[in-house]
């Protein structure tokens, strides 16, 4: 169903930015930014360093962190 | 199930709006506007040059964003 | 499980509908209308000269747009 | 699993409403009557003459009608 | 994974309800009360001589009704 | 992909509950306390002697009721 | 799909996590914290020694509680 324009696939887009710092817009109006760590075909994610905005302002620190890819809304590196 | 009126498929849009500005309305009142790189089945869809707009308003800009398929709505190239 | 009286599907009404002008209701008070040029079993559609309407007030036009089927409530011819 | 006593299926309900009026109960408050015309295993179905009502309130006639299956509730013959 | 104190299943429940009348609550603040004809194993159910009960007070009542599952939180005989 | 600490699997905690009280908490603002006659894969439950309680306040008794697993936030025994 | 890159996969965090003290975020604004005993690859958990927080407010200790996966949004240890 794919063409070779595909070869270009979303989950590149991850794996190029495994080890670099990613921002994550949540469900709800949370982002979490971090350094991306792991994640699987779900979109769950992990992130270290990682710091958790809520309506602008800085909320939490976490050394690491999981995220459910179904509250994840967007990723970007 | 379907005869040949279908051949034009839905993700076709899409795989023809590869490279092209796209613009997405999410769920809630977000809308995103860049050029789309690439998309799977699930319909996440990673955009460059994009911009985020909220209620009308241009929010953030971002270099590439992945935008998860469930959160969207509408695509429009 | 379904009798003679089934050959009368509701993808069906879809298939008869290419070509045409459906109006389309989705989640949320807003309505698209537009010529149904594709549809998928996942009731994912492309509509061609499409406007958007919320609260009954016409809000977008739209050469051509994809609309996700988990965002549908009902199509009609 | 299931004794004889369950001969009696959920969509057997669907079938035997095949060319009467029903009354089909929407997330959100509206109601859409019509005569069924068609169902699928995702509850998907296809009324006639329908009439849409949100609040009570008659809104819209439609002369054929798909509603996705995933926005019903409830079905009444 | 399930020991023998698994034997008495959930579904076991509503089999054994079959002809009985059972209240059902929904999301929402709707309850709806009936005999239970029919179930299958998405839960969504039939009932007879129902009545819909909306923040305690009597709404409708209905000869015959089917009843999503995925609309349904608990089910009591 | 698991390891010999995962021996000790969450399904465990269920199995070990039946024929106690455990407490349910839902969505929305509702417990539900009973002791657990069964439970499935879905973690659908059947709950014996059971009492609701919305908003702290106790609200309904049940001789048995079944609650639908996709409703259930936490179990603890 | 994916590369060496990836061999840090999200639900080895959950396993370094066994035994260890969790901060569960979930859905609305509630969080647990408690000692990870078990998880499943649908992220349904058990804690020990838990206690729920909403609104920054400590509300209940469970001795043991399973927290639904789906409620989850983010695990951080």
């Amino acid at each position: 169903m794919m063409n070779e324009k595909m070869s270009n696939r979303p989950f590149d887009l991850l794996n190029d930015s495994l080890g670099k710092e990613v921002l994550v817009v949540m469900k709800g109006s949370t982002q979490v930014r971090g350094k991306l760590k792991a994640f699987d075909i779900h979109m769950n994610i992990v992130l270290e360093n990682a710091s958790q905005i809520v309506d602008g302002q800085l909320k939490t620190n976490y050394g690491k962190i999981m995220v459910r890819g179904d509250s994840i809304v967007m990723i970007s590196p």
